[in-house]
């Protein structure tokens, strides 16, 4: 073994000397994987599986990561340690490109096809250092109606299958922890009615061999009660009563259980209805694993230290009009425990080789959909100045997009260079007023034919979401996602259409069928773009009332006449801002599928008034989250999931029927 | 690059023949980790902390894998590919020994730490090749009352905050394919319910690009209807009706959703009751995911052609008598590809740096309850001829080891050499009439001072249980595990008594406080009987009637003087006979804390009657599930769960408060 281990220093030394001048030099070289697209283009798993990764450390390696740094998860992931932030604290950060796109179909425009794709066209064909940044697939998504979302065609993430399924587990682990605060809650709840104050008290600081002490969690609570005892012989019964009883009202609980299925049969139910439990029933209901406070924190944590005060501030429920928090429960740092993985991205690679970062979830109807502030950072230093880092907001930009400005860059402090708005002659029709769009359903004819007419109807919804690019003051250039059914003329019209909107520029973009070199001109726009002067600013300020705040996104963004609040929507904004949580950022949950509340008013409506049903406060998040008309938290399965068409071979572990 | 690429090269070939070489020479040298025990004991995070393990792939590599059998999650443990057991096929075996117990206190009387024990005497001490095989332990555990399972002292696992936190995600498969699994049934159930035959049939085989075809998992359903032909152009009215509705009766379902989280407010509730639902609300519940048929099924599989065959082979409820399987729903191929990584045992290592599988779930109780088959396959050919895989049974020999050998064994056909059970003087004086055990709170002093009266009595379960073991014609070994309060007088005594009830011998063990050093005296025991020859039987064959088969164990193994079925359960019963199920082995559910199913019963209980309440089938899994008098299938918080304790320090990520 002598030499062998002899051999492996060495070895280890003229790494580790690769890896450091690699840091100085900062372009990535010979780091492409090769494609030679197929016509007609096969089908995404297919391509998936006949391009062969490269191992994810070799990956790591030739982007300039330290083997410390890295923690394989099997051969083609890998989480990152958040302390290449800090070894790199010196370097100036790459271009910072946001790819956002107009009011969707429901069968998406290719956003995160065109964010990788663009990533592989900077990366791989135009000698730029370019990480892509994208979130996580819900598996209610995979499972249910869209598929996977691991980009299309020759723009995607591989292997796919590894990306739509668990990746490493941070879906999973906030399941887990969400699920564990909520038992945690009832069961209080539950040994509160069942015992005395003494009893509590006796089994709450528990005398072990002799002795008796508050946990550091329980010292915590007893802080904010106002009592400075610390011994817990010295409390008296008023202060022991009020350190046990949490009080949470039942009706005031806004922690619900989570599940990454569809499934819309808990959207509501109730629950303890055990004899065990008998009387201490209550009407309760999951969302979607993805769109939980949560997966906020993670997306928007700076790092664990952040991530753990977040978990503390989360609010459950009330005592008579008090906010009952996490701490109080005695779970922050169990929660934390759970949850200390998932804050490290996850690094993957496009089929063409280069680095992609998935962190974060999806959902910016209901959630804020924006990939991890710490991904982002990480990736804007490894890329280098001259590098590029590509991240995606979800759905339109009236949601993903203002979200990304207004809360996640508001949080990280980072400056976007580009917005690119992904656009589909297919949309377009679809706001100019084509049938509807059914998933699972054969495209009416007109989405097949070339129609001048519906496309220059429909780009109201295009130019507007221009509109709001400019709002926040960042270049917009619009990339448009060509299918085989478009023609010269619809391309050509809608080119000229968003330079008079605007636009830096709009390009037409085969990414899908042609990998990066099908974005090639996309990525020289973008280039062009970043080069342009900034003149970022925010929509609203903080200081603005909770309604105002609500406002302007909904007249601004939407083109909404005015907004008008349930009364108990009123009441919920007058006990926010009671609380001390006026000055918080607006995470607006409503539907994706329209500039307005309602998903059957295509193109660019006007004169609507937006319903707020409800407010949530996601107090760790940091945002207040207004409910607008009848947006559910949790979808549900079609008669027909995509699971149906799933199949895997037990001998090769192939598998087919993902997309 | 070209010199690094060299030498990566002769390092690969390098490392390749040390491999070979190894699973030839077949000792695995140079591979243990010194401790230097402390006195007093330390916490078991502080143990676990204070010793760097290896890294795993040279854990993997030491114990003969091949870098291609070895997928890294982290830097400390692996999945490990099924492949390894074809690769050795031609080797033989080494010894099967399994860890069970005495019928336990509610602390449990240290089974997983005398598995570690064991194993590192054997593998560190007495120059054996040893696997540890343990169960990855439910995090509804780890934050309630018990807390983690990774051993204790100086016989665990570690890093054993990565054991007992998510290790590499099987249980949130599980969870995540079971409960897909149950939207999936409930949302069917909604859309027949909602639309026609014509408009099911649409849906369920729609119109793709003008062309129209069944899905692989609707042919077979067709084949199953009787219906032979495949073109859906040419089904008549009645077949479309049998072919779209699976008419599911609710009242049927026996697939509940599940959670690894003790949520106890789970254990009764009624879903649906949305508005868009409305009218397809019912009473359902969760049980704890580590108790379910998927988890069963994991641990039973020997490969994923098996594991596919045993999920389509699930029984979800009833359509008129008739079984609806996850075929019918068309989820089969979707929940195998969530398990497929699943079914790779989990590498770790104990505190002395031997190998240990983690594998499969807990809950002996509600569940079968042991590792899984592969992971014990796989221990044996790596280990070889002379080495010993440890593999552990959950609770008492009553359940645990009754399934393992009854259930287990009878699927791998694997012959165990010895069992080992732990026995601990805390847990016969409880057995002898001691004051009860409660977690969390202070042990009688009975606990703490020399009582032989209370030890000779309580001797009566331990008696029993090696009686137990003795049906099986194994040999069997008693681990006295030992606690600084106990006497020599009271360890001697039980020794005696152990040799005269059969046991081939009764060691005093030290591996709590000394590590695999305080076990050598049990691995020579375990060696000598090891070398006895084998009389292995099961205790009934399966072609009694179901009835029988529980009678046999009630009788035989529990000291039932009868059993009663509910009216109920004698109707299911006879269901199940009449479906063809009447020749599966029998997975009890029942108490852990007495051999009745009365826990308060202690020591070795004779004349009751077994009450079994209801029966439940796990086709897949392969056994009849009869729950016996009031087990529950999810267990509650207590009012200070074990959370509280929990701390973790964000900058050094640090955990303290894991036990």
């Amino acid at each position: 073994m002598t030499v062998v281990m002899l051999m492996r220093n060495t070895l280890e030394s003229a790494k580790r000397f690769y890896n450091l001048s690699h840091v100085k030099a900062k372009i990535w070289k010979d780091s492409a994987l090769p494609v030679s697209p197929k016509s007609p283009v096969p089908s995404d798993i297919q391509i998936s599986r006949a391009q062969t990764p490269k191992p994810v450390s070799r990956l790591a390696k030739d982007i300039g990561l330290l083997p410390s740094e890295v923690d394989l998860y099997g051969k083609f992931k890998a989480k990152i340690s958040l302390s290449v932030e800090q070894r790199l604290a010196s370097c100036t950060n790459g271009s910072y490109v946001v790819v956002t796109g107009i009011t969707p179909t429901p069968l998406g425009e290719g956003k995160s096809t065109t964010a990788v794709g663009l990533a592989q066209a900077l990366c791989a064909h135009l000698g730029r250092n370019t990480f892509a940044c994208l979130r996580q697939p819900s598996q209610g998504v995979t499972f249910g109606i869209k598929g996977g979302a691991a980009g299309g065609g020759y723009s995607q993430v591989i292997p796919m299958e590894e990306f739509n399924l668990h990746l490493t587990g941070d879906i999973h682990a906030i399941t887990a922890a969400n699920n564990l605060l909520a038992a945690a809650i009832d069961a209080r709840m539950l040994h509160e009615r069942n015992q005395t104050d003494e009893s509590l008290y006796a089994r709450l600081v528990p005398e072990i061999k002799g002795h008796r002490e508050f946990a550091k969690c329980q010292l915590r609570r007893l802080q904010r009660l106002g009592i400075t005892k610390t011994d817990p012989a010295d409390l008296n019964p008023e202060e022991i009563r009020n350190f046990c009883r949490l009080d949470i009202d039942p009706k005031t609980i806004t922690w619900q259980r989570v599940v990454d299925t569809n499934d819309r049969h808990l959207r509501k139910i109730t629950i303890g209805l055990g004899d065990a439990e008998n009387g201490h029933s209550r009407t309760a209901q999951y969302d979607i694993a993805v769109a939980s406070e949560l997966m906020a924190i993670l997306a928007l944590s700076s790092d664990l230290n952040d991530m753990k005060d977040r978990i503390s501030r989360i609010v459950i429920g009330q005592n008579q009009g008090k906010p009952v928090t996490a701490d109080d429960l005695g779970v922050v740092d169990a929660l934390t425990v759970l949850l200390k993985d998932t804050l490290q991205p996850t690094l993957m690679q496009t089929v063409e080789g280069s680095p992609v970062f998935v962190h974060a979830g999806p959902f910016a109807n209901i959630a804020h959909g924006n990939s991890s502030v710490v991904a982002d950072r990480i990736a804007l230093k490894l890329v280098g100045e001259e590098g590029f880092c590509v991240t995606e907001a979800g759905f339109g930009a009236d949601i993903g997009m203002e979200k990304f400005f207004n809360i996640k860059c508001r949080t990280s402090g980072l400056i976007p260079n580009v917005v690119v708005i992904v656009a589909s002659i297919r949309a377009l029709k679809m706001h100019g007023g084509a049938p509807k769009v059914t998933p699972g359903q054969q495209l009416p004819c007109q989405y097949y034919e070339q129609n001048l007419e519906l496309v220059e109807n429909g780009f109201s919804n295009l130019g507007k979401q221009i509109g709001n690019a400019r709002y926040f003051g960042v270049p917009v250039v619009v990339a448009l996602n060509t299918f085989s059914s478009d023609t010269r003329e619809e391309l050509e019209l809608v080119q000229r259409l968003c330079r008079v909107s605007g636009a830096f520029d709009a390009v037409i973009c085969e990414h899908f069928s042609k990998g990066g070199a099908g974005a090639v001109k996309l990525g020289e726009a973008v280039i062009k773009a970043s080069k342009l002067p900034n003149e970022f600013q925010f929509l609203y300020e903080l200081e603005l009332p909770l309604v105002e705040k609500i406002r302007v996104i909904a007249q601004k963004i939407y083109g909404a006449a005015d907004i008008t609040l349930s009364d108990h929507a009123e009441k919920v904004v007058k006990k926010y801002e009671l609380l001390g949580l006026g000055n918080l950022p607006i995470c607006m949950a409503k539907t994706h599928l329209s500039l307005s509340h309602n998903p059957d008013l295509k193109g660019a409506p006007k004169g609507f008034v937006l319903p707020i049903r409800d407010m949530r406060a996601s107090v760790g998040g940091g945002f207040i989250y207004p409910l607008v008309g009848t947006i559910s938290t949790m979808p549900g399965l079609p008669t027909r999931p995509c699971f149906v068409d799933i199949e895997i071979d037990p001998d090769t572990m192939q598998i087919d029927g993902l997309f």
